[in-house]
């Protein structure tokens, strides 16, 4: 136990730093070793709305390119190009919608979930994920057009960041 | 940068020593210094499906005591008993649903999503918040009950556990 106290205080005091770190935040490696792609920092900085593309846009206009699993009339699923996980892929409405605060479309939401859902057995996660959405900066959500994020192939910690 | 980096490693090493930790694990505080109320532990024990009534079938049919912040139909708002965040609410589906992983309704996951973001504003957080929705052991679902969790009021790291 004192040894777990020790290392949960290590977890604060790092989370507490990163936050403090703000838009210069240094990249940090999550429970696999993998880059967070200095998420949170580019939520400080990402701006909401706007008529300007987003990355997933362009990935949608195939402008810029993307690891595509998955791709019908409402929505694409794409691998996270900074995955925090063996397997991590988004699931990205086809409207843009900036962020979830702002989706007043039942339909698609729960359109979106089941694809989430169906990417999953696709991609053989039987023993479970974890579905992410993220909104505005205290969300940290780094680009205003909807997706949801799909995490699974190690185990998913608590709390979920 | 190499402060960071040293703070990086120490979560790494944190985070690789909870999950080794397992059904023993102990508890653990998150950014926010509360408790994690032993969640991953806990998925790790979980029994999915099966007829016994949960936490949250309990919550519904009142025979527990909860925080309820809304209810209708098709879904109960409680706060989490082991908050992750200074809000940290629950949208639980009263249909027993064991997983997201077993759900088929497009209506009703669309419908718990838009109580999820509605239920925010009544909460305050305009600035931004995050859904998570865990399936399974790897996801560090405890309660086999079609739940959503939605946590702001503080800064949501990345990754999302």
């Amino acid at each position: 136990m004192a040894a777990a106290a020790v290392l949960a205080a290590g977890v604060r005091a790092a989370c507490r730093a990163l936050v403090a770190a703000g838009p210069q935040g240094a990249q940090v490696r999550g429970a696999a070793g993998m880059t967070d792609g200095g998420e949170v920092a580019k939520a400080q900085q990402a701006a909401p709305g706007g008529a300007a593309p987003t990355i997933f846009s362009r990935i949608l206009d195939r402008s810029l390119p993307a690891d595509i699993l998955y791709e019908e009339q409402q929505c694409l699923v794409s691998r996270d190009a900074a995955p925090q996980a063996p397997v991590h892929f988004l699931v990205i409405a086809k409207t843009p919608i900036p962020r979830i605060s702002q989706a007043e479309d039942q339909q698609l939401l729960g359109h979106l979930l089941l694809v989430a859902k169906k990417t999953t057995k696709a991609e053989g996660l039987g023993d479970g994920y974890r579905l992410v959405i993220n909104d505005g900066k205290i969300g940290a959500q780094s680009v205003y057009h909807l997706h949801i994020h799909v995490l699974g192939g190690r185990q998913l910690l608590w709390p979920p960041g």
